[in-house]
Parts: structure tokens; C-alpha cells; sequence
């Protein structure tokens, strides 16, 4: 294992299983060449060539593409693609900070390979003797969480639903998985993003997780409120770095949100680390 | 103008017009047709084909490589295509951190396509009254320079020659260029790299900067030694930005440096800055 095989691992994918989604001609999604045939049969809204899968052009509205892809989110459950919906609800963006184009339930954005958004918050501690010496809270996954159950994750995390702002979002997850109050969670300073394309069974996960770094005072103890986090812990920056190095303890993702911090704050350098370039730019595929 | 436009000038080329260097299977560099075809006229110990460029099987030892590379920068120099020679030698590595395979005057890396490598710092100073808000020292090039003259340039910036470890290089550049000491020069935290491809009259510049935040006490005030810089100031963030997102005034590549500044710290964010997720992948190509 190195910090590499984390970044590897979450872009390990091949595109020519997949064909484009395509609406109003922006690239949307990715969609496996099965399931693309098989969705004008689910709905005829569907219009599936050889190229490329779009929306019939008469659906127009928000709602009633939003109503086509329900069609299709069920039909993934019956197919077995999916165990079941999340009644959860992605957009379905042109690109960020564009207006969606329609929803899609999350447990369906993989299978059709849509961007989905979320956030990461580093919540750590300066270390009082040594304002250079960091400590990082981590949680570790509850064991009846279908994702990850028992991996260490970050403080807070959480995807982006169709409806929030990024701001009440973080204000929410933070208070649902850490018990922060609004104000605290307002301090995280928002340090960057992360991308990444990953094939899992569903289809295509393309995640862009937008990071925030939250400084808390040795006082502050994050207490989960929503069943997601068994314990939290305060570790050393250097626990944290071994850790994610040598083991596969970590939420595959959190790997990637933890090695950047790690660089952020200068603990891995272009001296102690060999695949320090290609670390950087392998954090934003 | 926009942070993505400068991001876009940075990586504007085109490699159809450019055939790799390799040697020992690894691929060093990119060289312009016309160049590629010449080089065997100026040394037999350049092997041109269709494909490629590489150096005789025979020249084995990091000595004799490196006298055929200075063979053809004087040929450079006769060419028209650089000035003169630096007299400062660069390494050629297969990848950051390896035993250089040869070494290239600084002048003529472009010409070869090379990877080189550099170092850029942030120094900045925290407002006392507002932790949040940060000044950042900006220096101007002084009129005189060959490359960006009259420009804005981080405080303290040095490519990487051969010879010297990156914590020499940040003593020797910081004490050069700012007139720090080496114990303030060694605070600087790396934070991270920018990667750009730029095509350039002489070449392909491809360049690896290795990105450290200083943070000075606003007693520190930087004081050039070198002629390098004009002067130096210290401009709160928001003027930063302002700037750098409508003005022609910077380095074209201490944009990135900067806007990257601007990315960790918090000043852009996911909410004010709609390329947001384009800059931040678009900063390590």
C-alpha cells in the first residue's frame, strides 16, 4: 500500500464500457452499454444510439425529466442493479453552480455515472507546545453502514442533495455527525476539492468533494448524533499518515481527503515522499 | 480576463508539433520536428527516427550525455533560438526525487522539453485583529529582467538547478531575493505543487513548482538583494484577487502560484467563484 494506491484505486476505470448521457449537448453521465440499451424498453423518453443515451426532445421541463429518471431509478431497483432508492436526491448539474437540469435519487447516480458533489471537513487540533504539530479527529464508521462499515472516515462528510446550499449542508452533517453547533461548523475555511472516477458495480462514481478545514480548540469534542460514527478519536498527524500509508482501514475516499491534507499542511514533502508530484496531481483527476 | 484564463495561457500547446526525448524507456522531454531532425548534423550521438529522439547507445555515463547535451544548447545559440547559455545547469530526471541522467543549461531546457523544477513562496502576514484575514508580500520584477520585467512575482521564487537540495535552494533564494535568514527561510511549509505544459518559442515549457507558504510577522520586511525585484508590498487578499482576476500584470505563472494561495486560504470558495472545481483541477496538469 502507498498513498498512490489509494489515488490509483480511486480512478481505476475503462470508459469503453460505458456511453455518454448526453442533455441539451452537455456530456452529463456515463452509462453502461447494457443498461443504455435497455432504458428506451424501461421508458421511451429514453433515446439510445450507438453514440450516445439522451432525453426525447418534447421532455422538457425539470419535473417531468426528473419523473423519466425516477422511472429509471425504479427500474434499477427491480433489475437488481440497485438494492433500493434512497428517497435522497441528487441534481443533475451542467457543471457546478449551474441550475440542475433535473434530480436523480442517489442510490442511481453511479449507475448513470452523473457528478455528484459532497463535502469533507478536516476537523484538527493544534497542538499547544508545537503550533507546527497537528492532531486530526477521525471517526470511525458505524458497523451497519452498507458503505465502509467499521473505516475510519473524516469529522464530518457528506453528499450534497439537491435543495441545500453548501452552507447548510455543512452546518447540517456537522451537526448530525459531530454534534458541532452552527457557528463552529461556520469556521471551516474551504482549502480546495477533490476529484475522482471510480467503476463500481452500479456504473461509474464521479465524485467531486469539495474540502473544508476545521480548527477546533482541545475543548471541542465531536459527538455523533445520527448513528453514522461508532467512536471518534484525536490523532496525531504521524498516526495518520502511517495509517493511511500501510493499511486499507480508511473509507476508500477519505484516504484521498486525508493524503491532501497531509500535503496542505507540509507533513508529507517533496523530500520525505518519492511520489509527492504525482500524489498532487493525482488528488484531481 | 479570469483565473481560468490564466490557467488556460499556462497550458496552451499543442504536442503534434513535437516528437519525444527518451532515453532508458523513459520519456524526458519533447523536441520541435525541425530541431529533432538537426540534432544528428550537430552531434552522430543523437539518434533521430520518425518517433523519437534519443542518444547513442554507447554514451552511457552521466559525463559524456551531458557533453552531448551542450553540444547542441551552443548549437541553440548559434540557431537563434536562445540568446545565450545561463551558465546554471538543471537536472534531467526521469521522475522528481531520481539520480539525474544528465544535466541541460537552464537556457535550453525548453528547447528539450524538459521537466524542470522550481520553488515558489507565498510570505504572508496574519491581520492581528482578524486571524481570518491575511496580507500577502508581493514583489515587483525589476524593469530590467529578461522574463516578465515590471511584473508582479511571488516574495521569494528560484528554479531548482542541479546540485542543490530544495531546502538549499529556498535558504538561497529567500536570503537573495527577500533578504530572510535561513531560520526564517526554513518556516516556509511546503504546501503542495502546481504543474503546468506551456509552448513557448523555444520549445515546451513543462514546469514543476513546488508551492510553501511562510507566514512573516509584520515586523518582517523583505529586502531584495540580487536586482532581481523592484519592490516589494503587502497587499491584503482581496487586492490579490482583484488583480489577478482582470489584469495582465503578473508572471504568467505566479497567477497559478497565487490563485492557489487563494484557493487554500479560503478567499475563493465553491460559492464565489463559479470555475471553482475547473481552477483546482486546472492548476496540476
Amino acid at each position: 500500500m502507498s498513498f498512490l494506491d489509494h489515488i490509483r484505486a480511486c480512478n481505476a476505470h475503462d470508459l469503453s464500457g460505458f456511453r455518454p448521457f448526453e442533455l441539451d449537448g452537455h456530456r452529463l453521465g456515463w452509462i453502461r452499454h447494457a443498461l443504455a440499451d435497455e432504458l428506451p424498453g424501461v421508458d421511451p423518453g429514453f433515446v439510445t444510439t450507438a453514440e450516445r443515451v439522451t432525453i426525447a426532445p418534447e421532455i422538457q421541463d425539470f419535473e417531468a425529466r426528473s419523473t423519466l429518471l425516477d422511472h429509471a431509478a425504479q427500474f434499477l431497483v427491480e433489475r437488481g442493479t440497485i438494492k433500493g432508492l434512497r428517497g435522497e436526491h441528487y441534481p443533475i448539474l451542467p457543471r457546478w453552480g449551474a441550475e440542475p437540469l433535473m434530480r436523480l435519487d442517489r442510490a442511481a447516480v453511479a449507475a448513470f455515472g452523473i457528478e455528484s458533489f459532497g463535502l469533507h471537513v478536516n476537523g484538527f487540533v493544534r497542538d499547544g507546545a508545537d503550533a507546527g504539530s497537528l492532531s486530526l479527529w477521525i471517526g470511525r464508521r458505524a458497523r451497519d453502514r452498507e458503505i465502509a462499515p467499521g473505516q475510519f472516515d473524516n469529522m464530518v462528510a457528506g453528499g450534497q442533495p439537491i435543495g441545500l446550499s453548501l452552507d447548510e449542508n455543512l452546518v447540517k452533517e456537522a451537526q448530525e455527525e459531530a454534534g458541532l453547533d452552527a457557528g463552529t461548523a461556520r469556521r471551516a475555511v474551504p482549502v480546495g476539492a477533490i476529484t475522482y472516477t471510480m467503476e463500481v458495480p452500479e456504473g461509474l462514481k464521479r465524485d467531486r468533494m469539495f474540502v473544508y478545514d476545521l480548527e477546533l480548540s482541545s475543548e471541542v469534542i465531536p459527538v455523533n448524533t445520527d448513528g453514522e460514527v461508532e467512536a471518534f478519536a484525536l490523532w496525531p498527524l504521524e498516526s495518520v499518515a502511517d495509517s493511511v500509508r500501510t493499511s486499507g482501514d480508511w473509507k476508500f475516499n477519505v484516504n484521498l481527503v486525508v493524503t491532501d491534507f497531509l500535503i496542505r499542511h507540509g507533513h508529507l514533502t517533496p523530500d520525505n515522499e518519492p511520489d509527492y508530484l504525482e500524489i498532487v496531481r493525482g488528488l484531481r483527476q
